[in-house]
Order: C-alpha cells, then structure tokens, then sequence
C-alpha cells in the first residue's frame, strides 16, 4: 500500500469512462487479485455502482476484505461520499453517493476520492518526512492534478482542488475552454489541446496526439511546436504554482509527457524559469508507480479519509 | 483574539520594513495596551531582534504575558522559526532565527509566521465550519497572499506558500520580475506594477499609485487602462487558483483595493470569469479585519503553530 496503512485486506477499485480496474490488496500492500471490466458507462449511475459492487466481490469471492476504497473520474467530495460534479463521460455520474451507494451494495465501508488524488496518494507517502508537500499533474485527455501541503492532501470546497487545468495560460489566450470558461491551461496542454493547435497551426483537421507526436519525430515544425507550446505551457503554469504552494516534489503523469524528451525539455525549462530563488534546483519527475498506481492508491484511502457505512444513508 | 486562542496573555508583534506594531491581547481579544515603534532595519538583524522584543516589553510592562506571536516580512518558516528569505527592506534579515532569537532575549516562548499568512488567520477562523477553504491576497507594494485549504494554513517548502504575485500573467508577459524571472503577475499588479504600467502607456517616468488613481478619477484613459490591467491580471490569476485549491471565500486586502470601484469591479469580473461551474457565484470580499489585523492574527499564531522555547537553540 503506502504510508499510513489500515491493517487490513482492502479492496481498491479505480473508476474510468471506460473501464473499472479492482484489486485486492493484502494488509502488506500486496495484489493478491487482480481484475478488470468494461465500464457501463451509457446506462446510468445505478448500473456503474452494481458494477463497481460486481468488480469488488470478483476479486474478494470469500469475503477477505472490510474495507473498500475507490477512486472516480469527476469532481468528488471524500466527506459527503458525493460526486460534485463530472463530464458526460459517465451518464448521469454528477450527484452520484458514491460512498453510501457502494457500501449499500457491498455492505462495507467505502472511502473514495477523486481518481487523481488517489493516484498521488502513494507519491506523498513516498516523501521523505511528514510534512512534505506535493505537485501532482496528470497530462492526459484533461489537465487535471492533485496537492498536498505540509503532509496532506488537499480537498477544498466541494472537493474541487487540484483542477490545474483551469489556470490561465497565455499561450491559450482566447481558446475556448470545456468548463466554459476560455484561456485555461488545458485548452492548450492536454493531448486534445495539443492536437487540436496542431490543426491550428496547419489548417488540417484535428488529429490524435498520437500522429503528432509521431510526426514531431519525423521533424515536422508544426508538430514540434505544438508539442512543445503544450509543454512549456503547464511547465510555466506548474512553476508558478510552484511558487504559491512551496512543493518538495514535483510529478507530471498521465500519457501526454509519454511523448518523451522533446516534451520533457520544454516543460521543465519552463518550469525552471519560473522559480523563485528558494526553489530553484526543483524538477518536475516522472511518477514513481506506474499502472496500477490509481488502484494502489484506491486501496490507500481508508486510511486517510471518512468511510461511508452499509445503512448509514442521510 | 480569532478561532483558537490559547487563553493566556499573549503579546502580538507585527513586524514591516518601516515598523514594529505591538500589541497585549488579553485572553478575550481584548487588546490592553498597543504601541508601536520604527524598525531600525539598516542595522541588521540582531537589532531588529533587540527591537522587537523592546515592543514587547513595552507593551507588557508587568510581565502579564505567556507567550508572543510574531509575523514578519519575507518568507518565514514556523517550524525552524527562521526567515528562509527575505529582501532587502531589512538589511541582513534572511537566514535570521527569529523565533529562538525573540525567545531569548524576552525569556518567553514564541510561535511566528509570515506577516500576511498572520493576518489571513482570523479570517480563516471566521469561516463557518472548521474545515473550509480561504484564498487571500494582498495586493499591495508587492502581491503576496495566504492559503488555507480544508481549515489548515498551508506553509510548504521553507514556509513558501502563498506567494501569489509569482504566478504567470499574460498581461505581464515579458517584464522582468523582482525574484528574477519574468510575466510575474507582482509586476502588473503590485501598486508600482500599475505606476509602471501607466508610465509605460504614457511615455512618462514612471509616478507613485496614488498618481494614478487620482489621474484615473479624473478620466485620463491611461490611468483607467493600467488600473483595470492590474486589477483584471490580479482577478485572473486569483480565479485560476480558486478553481485549483477549491475555496470557500477569496479576500483582496493590501493597498491597491482602496483605490475602489474601478479596481473592485474590474479585478471581480476577472475573477468570476474564470470560474469552474461549482464555484460560480464565489466572489472577492474585502478583509474582515482592519488595521490591527496583522498584529491580532500574530497573537493568534500561538495557538496554532510550533512554539520555539528561550535556551532551546540548536
């Protein structure tokens, strides 16, 4: 697991748009099962608490476990057990109780969290000291992220923080942003946002991240500067936050910075540019758990966070 | 005092580039006996040591007090009790152990912070529920500011946390910024920030804030122009960490408010502009506290925070 610890057999059930990953982890932290499902995303919030409920009880047939921890996509209260808000990618998700629903149905206690503050609740744990602070961003479909000062992890009102992709940035000026809002980070820094100024700046139609990465590779500009604007965007965003919060390490996941070096480069010089004297010397790295780190992290929460009991409904 | 209090006298010192504001506080919040003297700050740390705790002594002349809370300019860590840096408003202040050092010479024990996290305390005690969230910048001869999230304070690295005016503008993008790297959002927003502004539209050398408030008054566009600049930049940024962080209420103290509307109505469409959909309808409030505030939130930080012992220097 990591950090602090419960004692005891924990299911870990990580909830994507398109699939629910579930494990069962012994109190040491290690995976006796492993499993995963397609997320029955279309067929509303009901269907994808039976689901998670099912992809629970496939990794524990014998009832081993008396915890359950689970981390979901969307904005997500860990005290009211509630999904504040959410993207359509999951119907009907918005106002879900996530905890309640699930302890009803497996007659445990559930913990949950967001899916990003999950995954970085094992980089925290893995700092040296107990009151360290974390910049945890996650490049992918979105910008999203998660914070730790002084040791914990921050939540905010209604479970809101750690949305990095909603800082300005100026090298998104204008564009119109998914939370209605326009010049935000993720305009410009998530791999639609990369794609879609390469599309910009070539007047061809949007493509995959994929293609433009690949066509980086093979020199061309265009593609070179749309990764490296995204790039030096979020580096200069998450150098200022830098700035605000006062990390002692700095993670960028996800699969956006999967491109390698030419991304890598861009963002740290401009994360590094950012810095104020007292942190210069501070590089964004790489995460230090790789796949399975959301569910690890899911399994991690019950000992950090309220649990939502079987009957206990408000 | 404000939420917590420790229910002793404790003496409160606030402590500028130009003056030592003392206070006693008796343990309703009552404030005994209030003075204030000039910080001898060309004359290096020890005497400002000297200084601070002469205040003391003068404001509590009978030894009623238990304990001193001290806020301070620059960055300050509360754990180690020492100014991590500082700039040169008092010469040879960063590196200094203010807490063991007051502990000494005052023969009491004493917590200390950073000048503005201090003042934000009592406004974060005033937030109903004891977990909520606060974002407060103060906008002044620079743009500094507090962060409390889940109903903590949050310090960070070397006690970093809160440095707002370190956050990338676009409206500053390319002017240098005093902690050496550019687009800084202190640059455009602090009060020389916008006398900056406003020489850099006019052509003429740059002028003092009150200047241009004054000439804005007036209806000299320019003047409007580089108020409403600072205050939309300021507005912008502060609306990007609010969707970050989650807070349950935003305040803009410091000096540049007081010019009045123009500014307020400018920074707050700014802000709200940027909002996430959970967060619309938060808005930018003044401070609940007036001048006393810094000195009164110094005497809160007792409660709260390492207390840094007479003898105990390591």
């Amino acid at each position: 697991m990591s950090g602090r610890t419960t004692g005891a057999v924990v299911i870990g059930l990580d909830l994507g748009g398109t699939k629910i990953a579930a494990a069962l982890f012994a109190p040491d932290g290690e995976v006796l099962v492993r499993r995963t499902r397609a997320t029955p995303a279309r067929e509303g919030a009901a269907a994808v608490l039976d689901a998670l409920a099912a992809a629970a009880a496939e990794v524990d047939p014998e009832g081993l476990a008396s915890l359950i921890g689970v981390a979901a996509a969307g904005v997500v209260d860990p005290r009211s057990g509630r999904v504040t808000s959410a993207t359509d990618s999951i119907r009907g998700w918005a106002g879900t109780a996530l905890g309640a629903g699930l302890a009803d149905r497996t007659g445990l206690p559930v913990a949950c969290d967001n899916d990003v503050r999950a995954t970085a609740g094992p980089e925290l744990a893995a700092l040296t000291g107990h009151r360290g602070s974390l910049l945890y961003a996650a490049v992918g479909t979105g910008v999203g992220g998660a914070l730790a000062v002084d040791g914990r992890m921050l939540h905010g009102a209604a479970g809101i923080a750690g949305h990095l992709g909603h800082l300005p940035s100026a090298e998104a000026a204008g564009l119109p942003c998914t939370c209605g809002a326009t010049g935000h980070l993720e305009v410009i820094a998530s791999g639609p946002g990369i794609a879609a100024h390469y599309a910009r700046l070539t007047g061809s139609p949007p493509d995959r991240l994929e293609t433009v990465a690949a066509r980086a590779a093979g020199g061309d500009r265009a593609a070179v500067r749309a990764i490296t604007t995204g790039a030096a965007a979020a580096g200069r965003v998450l150098g200022g936050l830098a700035n605000a919060l006062g990390p002692d390490r700095v993670v960028v996941g996800g699969g956006v910075p999967r491109i390698g070096a030419l991304y890598h480069d861009a963002l740290a010089a401009a994360f590094a540019a950012e810095l104020m004297p007292p942190l210069r010397g501070l590089l964004p790295e790489p995460p230090l758990h790789g796949g399975d780190a959301a569910v690890r992290g899911a399994a991690a929460l019950p000992a950090t966070l309220p649990l939502h009991r079987p009957g206990a409904h408000r």
